[in-house]
């Protein structure tokens, strides 16, 4: 029987093997949704990169410029990290180079494992299902927040492992943990994030209306997946 | 209000800030558990050092050993890592000096906080109490299992945190993470932890007795703390 394992922060990612695993990177509020959100919306290419400086560049180079810090769009970039933002129609078959403070940072650790995909709760059963499929171990990573552990993408972490219960076995207690909280929250997912940090953080910022989307189970049948250095959506029998 | 924050392995601690904090050690299975029993029990003092070589020498100097790796008792030592152990009345007024797998490296860690004590469910309401009374912010730090989150230090710092919810915030998303699990499974533990990592690690090691004994709550009231570079029983006002 594969095995689950959770990585609730980055940080303790070097404790992980990740040779011949699957990664599903985990960035809720908000990376993660928005790569989900403007795949599934026509967007062609997202390519993840570390710094501002080099999406600058890369907007020099005609990709449309993503970059958030702190929570906050950075000036001088095209786009915020609000999902909403990733339904423009004039994006569609556009290529994206986005730097975020967490979720980003998360995908180019990641990327010595044998696959990375992108899990939110908007496309939580496509993901699930794909790891059914695949029957390899898996490595849920949470982005956290600067290193922190974070109650959205833990959350979401027991998302995953509660889906595949009947056909994985739990790898380490993480992933116990996040099963276990999900379990008892998960009808009620934004009244339990109401006392966490990253939360309150973005509600200062006004983006509850972010925050309400990013929640939202399964609402689209897309598998962003890392290509080369590019997230771009799954297509059959990948 | 003072803040509590859990940091649910020493791989985190650098991301926080320890000065003017109390720090609580967490090594449920079964280190700081062996503390708590061992100077309830009358033991003088006990010498955390990180590795082997170190006890050996402090054996030379008089110290009673203590030493464990990966659950066993290492040979040439004196003592294992079972709390039984340290109830021996010839250890009385004794000197030990302990290293074990992960809580004793997580005491070393901690030393340039304020203050360091040492938290198990056997001492919990004395923990509680002392943190209550000082009302300074607080760090729980839970040593896991070789830089991995485990269950039973993450379940104790949630018992901590859900003790002092009346006058303490939150400091972290793993404080509220603690909480809700412990709230979810403080009537259960045992049955909750037959599910994870550590506690079948040391079920296979056949010391079920030790386990059921590490969760009895509250049952010594004595606050282990670190004084130079000992561990020793709390005097009142201090």
């Amino acid at each position: 029987m594969p095995k689950i394992e959770v990585c609730l922060s980055p940080e303790l990612l070097p404790l992980f093997k990740l040779e011949d695993k699957i990664v599903v990177v985990i960035d809720v509020l908000r990376a993660s949704s928005c790569m989900v959100t403007g795949l599934a919306h026509g967007i062609s290419e997202i390519l993840p990169v570390a710094s501002l400086e080099e999406s600058a560049t890369y907007g020099l180079m005609g990709y449309i410029t993503a970059a958030e810090r702190n929570g906050l769009k950075m000036e001088g970039f095209d786009l915020d990290n609000s999902p909403f933002s990733y339904m423009d129609p004039v994006l569609v078959d556009k290529k994206i180079c986005m730097t975020t403070t967490n979720g980003t940072q998360a995908i180019l650790m990641a990327s010595s494992s044998r696959k990375v995909i992108i899990g939110t709760f908007l496309n939580l059963k496509t993901v699930a299902d794909y790891l059914y499929i695949r029957g390899l171990d898996v490595v849920l990573l949470c982005a956290g927040w600067k290193g922190q552990v974070n109650a959205e993408d833990t959350l979401f972490a027991g998302a995953v492992t509660d889906a595949l219960k009947d056909s994985f076995s739990l790898g380490n207690d993480s992933a116990l943990l996040s099963r276990d909280l999900y379990r008892m929250h998960q009808d009620r997912m934004e009244e339990f994030l109401l006392d966490s940090s990253h939360y309150n953080r973005l509600k200062r910022l006004g983006i509850n209306k972010d925050i309400a989307f990013c929640l939202r189970k399964s609402i689209y049948d897309c598998l962003p997946r890392l290509e080369g250095n590019s997230i771009v959506a799954n297509t059959p029998g990948q």
